[in-house]
């Protein structure tokens, strides 16, 4: 398994779209199963639409989901900053992609996203693996 | 790795069940890794009870987590289809299933199922692919 | 690859740490996949931080997201048990964690947990599989 951890400047953005570096690192790489891990604990990875503002209504919905102002038992950080340890459970940092002859199989309106509403660490790291088979 | 794209008719329900699809797949191919995903930018794959009539538990929760009157900024498609493209985000498009001798290791109760709130699109891909261990 | 079902005991609480079973199973192995499957139609797997209230954190959230005194549909079990079929379309059942030379490559602040509201079964299976790359 290949396996590299990648960095991203996130700019302390909700979301991060990563699908560039992903298809690179398929790339030549044949069949197999692209593993995308984000090893950190407010940090999720999701596969949705870009570009067409689903960005912004995702934020929407996870401050409906997960309000910011609510009251959280988690005390570390700045105040809200529970509610980023709680997204995990609903945004797991795990997921796996098809890939075939190196390329991932999305579909047209899929992009592989890093989901972080941390904005304290514009800076993050999503480790790629790729088990062939 | 083998992989195959099938094609479901959703008629525009919410969930469509594919356990029966994804247990004829598997079948003969030893142990391994099923990985089951969509395509789509609207749907995900989910692993719960049906024929109980969760599936309409889950649709009352979605509608309650995406409600379809709320404004989203996504302006693709008919009203209220920006939630739809939300709905990845939370319910992943790609999940994995442990395979024991060409058998999906599901417990009793639990169903491989497509779920899909775009109801403008009654057909629906689903790629299900096999990795060997 | 190897698979083995655990058992653990959850005690009727909403999250079970189930980190140091995980990473028993992967020592030794070398690299490859860890896929973490519970076949509970009522439970999922998650990948966030324990020890710091974020376990009450998720318990309120899930409250908020699944009522347990919303009305469901599904019927059996006691009152309130529907929201928990729903649950592992939110929390999904099944994740995978990269492997390198026999450890997991978790982030310092990620534990692997079993997440089951179902305080009716205090023992719960969790399969964990490795598949070699």
């Amino acid at each position: 398994m290949d396996s590299e951890l990648l960095e991203f400047t996130t700019g302390g953005r909700l979301t991060t779209d990563i699908t560039a570096a992903a298809a690179d690192f398929c790339r030549g790489r044949g069949d197999g199963l692209l593993q995308v891990f984000v090893p950190h604990a407010t940090a999720g990875v999701a596969i949705f639409e870009t570009g067409s503002r689903s960005e912004e209504d995702l934020e929407l919905i996870l401050e409906s989901v997960l309000p910011r102002g609510a009251s959280y038992l988690h005390r570390h950080g700045s105040p809200g900053h529970g509610r980023d340890h709680v997204l995990p459970a609903l945004v797991a940092p795990s997921i796996t992609v098809p890939v075939l002859d190196g390329r991932m199989q999305l579909g047209t309106w899929q992009s592989v996203v890093l989901v972080d509403p941390n904005a304290d660490n514009p800076r993050r790291q999503v480790r790629l693996s790729f088990l062939a088979g």
